[in-house]
């Protein structure tokens, strides 16, 4: 028998690269777990709801891509890492629609849009780089950015005094770079603002002074209620500068949030420079997107891809004027939220004393009532008094009954303090 | 209309992050679109023989899932980081079989053990740092490690005078640290070599003394088609430490060789403290696998893994004896291959003032045959005169006329030499 000097081998710490260290369990992640238990109302995750997905027309695709050997051959085997074609032409057609004239070389197909966050993290930021995000921020994003080590900076819109030379000294003064701007432009994770036009073309002048990419995560911008859409900043982007390979502006939408997550289906349309680079990047990464999902998506959405949109946005419209009409019935004074013309969220603002995870402890377990607290869509770990609240997961009832807790709890805690 | 000064967009190379200057179009990737032309009998692409999928059971297992609401909702849903637990149950179990004891909680599910590549690069490896690796080596590898900015050392096991010393003195030297060594021990990508079981024990030997992880690719485990098996690193780690969760050998696992790339599907086993910042890596990088293919793969590995494994190694075996036979019959001297055991590739080492790359060309332009010239896999440029082959795809009779043709040329070309 051979005998080897026995070392420790549980200090993984030390083996681990230096980004692993800002990589933090989600609170988001956590709370789903909450979701399980049948006296609890959710508003946590920002899931679509199950009632809406097309089962019918996809397990009609699976069926007949499988069933005939011409097509049941390719959908099982490797494909090439752009994705398939089809579903590539039908992505453009549809970005097409939104002022976006491209063509499938355009379109990247990606394991969802976190995926293409991801990409782009790898992409552009170097570790002491700087990215502009909004303060809160989708997680998520902050997630994928952050393992690329970046420095964040506030992107402001509301504050007129920020200039891109303000900008810029701030990076400077760092020892940084800016290297990208963030944003979820329409019916915005976590908030469900929408920013408007002219915060859009002030946006496109930074990015234009600064010579950075914006990148534009369009995950609900399919989902409007009410109110008059705004060009996307792809498509202001491209009105200026002449074409989608002029463009400076990288869009990322999804599946998720329309047909289905759970393919994990999503895409990045941009300039071929950029595209060429994330083609590239998607092969070292894992391939290719799977394929039989791939060709099952493209028959899905060329099916019933305005039908479902059109049935989900009923469906949220209602829920989002429950939630909006019990919050004005049962919030006490001192709290106020949002008005989303359209998405999953409301975004609420608690008085400065309460503090949103500590809210979320009390209202889990005195009103069995569930939320996410916004302290971690900040990057400079302010936000604690506010929380998020989704209104794409529970019936109307739910909804009703769940603000009537949560305001009763509110009430109560005003009156306590 | 509002004017904006017109800075150029096109200069895109500025904007990217220094990594990218390392990501290069892959030659397997531009040689698999010559697979399109019928006439041409390829040994290019590694990749599975598409009549050996498991169609109608993948079929039915869409089919059942989609049609049962209890599953249909769920499928379609977000699912957790982890993966689905009956598939890791499934992994976990399977492991077993390998001789790695383990349970569910030590099984992340990944798109592809490709994407299992490029989380392992993530999670160990920053800018200057060091990784063992083969030459040559799997090539897709190289480009998931190489987007986090190491430098390579070449891992060598029939070099007896290289010592851990002598690793961290070159290392040192460099200002690098070493972090992990990777291999594909079974029928390696590309050689076709089977590391022996003195070699994978010198191999933990090095790796208890230079504290580094240990990645093992066990891409082609489970073809293995004459020979012994050898146990894999993670089982002969586990014997010396005791568990999984005491060993710092690493397993990548895919279903991608035996049932179908297609859904790409595979798995990292690894200690809990690795697992648990993988999947972190998962989250942050595209939430999860997705949930309907996790669920298939589920049915179809339960209902036919072991079948298919059968079938596939039948039919393999009889492409290799196949190629090896022809290579006997057709070779020119001065030509040397191996003789895998298993997986899918033989590595053929032509006469030095041969060039893979340029007998690529000639072979394409005046056989018909293509195969990938071995450079690539050499992270140091050499191999100039190496190539592999691949026999998963062709019929044998394809197989022998491709050798026989390539066997005439390379003959045609030592007489002219």
């Amino acid at each position: 028998m051979r005998t080897v000097l026995s070392t420790s081998r549980s200090d993984w710490s030390a083996c681990f690269a230096d980004r692993v260290e800002r990589m933090k369990a989600s609170e988001i992640r956590e709370l789903l777990k909450l979701l399980d238990q049948p006296d609890i109302i959710s508003f946590a995750g920002g899931i679509p709801n199950p009632a809406l997905f097309p089962t019918a027309t996809i397990a009609d695709a699976y069926a007949a891509i499988l069933s005939d050997p011409a097509t049941a051959g390719p959908a099982l085997q490797y494909s090439t890492s752009e994705g398939y074609r089809p579903l590539r032409r039908w992505i453009a057609d549809h970005m097409a629609e939104l002022g976006v004239p491209c063509s499938p070389d355009h379109i990247l197909i990606t394991h969802g849009s976190q995926q293409a966050l991801d990409f782009l993290g790898k992409l552009f930021l170097s570790p002491g780089d700087t990215a502009l995000v909004t303060y809160p921020t989708y997680l998520g994003a902050l997630q994928a950015f952050s393992a690329y080590q970046p420095m964040y900076q506030r992107l402001a819109f509301e504050n007129t005094e920020r200039t891109a030379a303000s900008y810029s000294r701030t990076a400077f003064h760092s020892g940084s770079r800016l290297r990208l701007a963030y944003v979820v432009p329409d019916f915005s994770n976590p908030t469900g603002e929408t920013l408007p036009r002219a915060a859009r073309e002030h946006l496109q002048d930074l990015a234009e002074e600064l010579q950075i990419p914006v990148i534009e995560d369009g995950a609900y911008e399919a989902l409007r209620y009410g109110g008059e859409a705004v060009p996307s900043l792809l498509a202001l982007d491209i009105a200026r500068s002449g074409s989608i390979d002029a463009a400076r502006t990288i869009y990322c939408g999804t599946f998720s949030k329309t047909l289905t997550p759970a393919l994990r289906l999503g895409w990045i349309c941009a300039a071929a420079p950029v595209l060429n680079k994330l083609v590239l990047i998607k092969q070292a990464s894992d391939l290719h997107a799977a394929t039989i999902n791939q060709m099952v998506m493209h028959r899905t959405a060329e099916t019933c891809f305005n039908t479902q949109v059109a049935t989900a946005r009923t469906t949220y419209r209602e829920r989002r004027d429950t939630m909006l009409a019990a919050l004005e019935r049962h919030m006490p004074p001192g709290v106020a939220w949002t008005r989303p013309e359209g998405g999953m969220f409301v975004w609420m603002t608690l008085p400065e004393h309460l503090d949103g995870a500590t809210l979320l402890e009390q209202a889990v377990r005195l009103s069995r009532v569930a939320f996410v607290p916004g302290k971690a869509f900040f990057v400079d770990g302010s936000g604690a008094n506010t929380i998020r609240l989704s209104f794409s997961l529970p019936t109307p009832e739910k909804i009703d009954q769940g603000i009537a807790r949560l305001g009763a709890l509110l009430t109560s805690l005003s009156a306590g303090a």
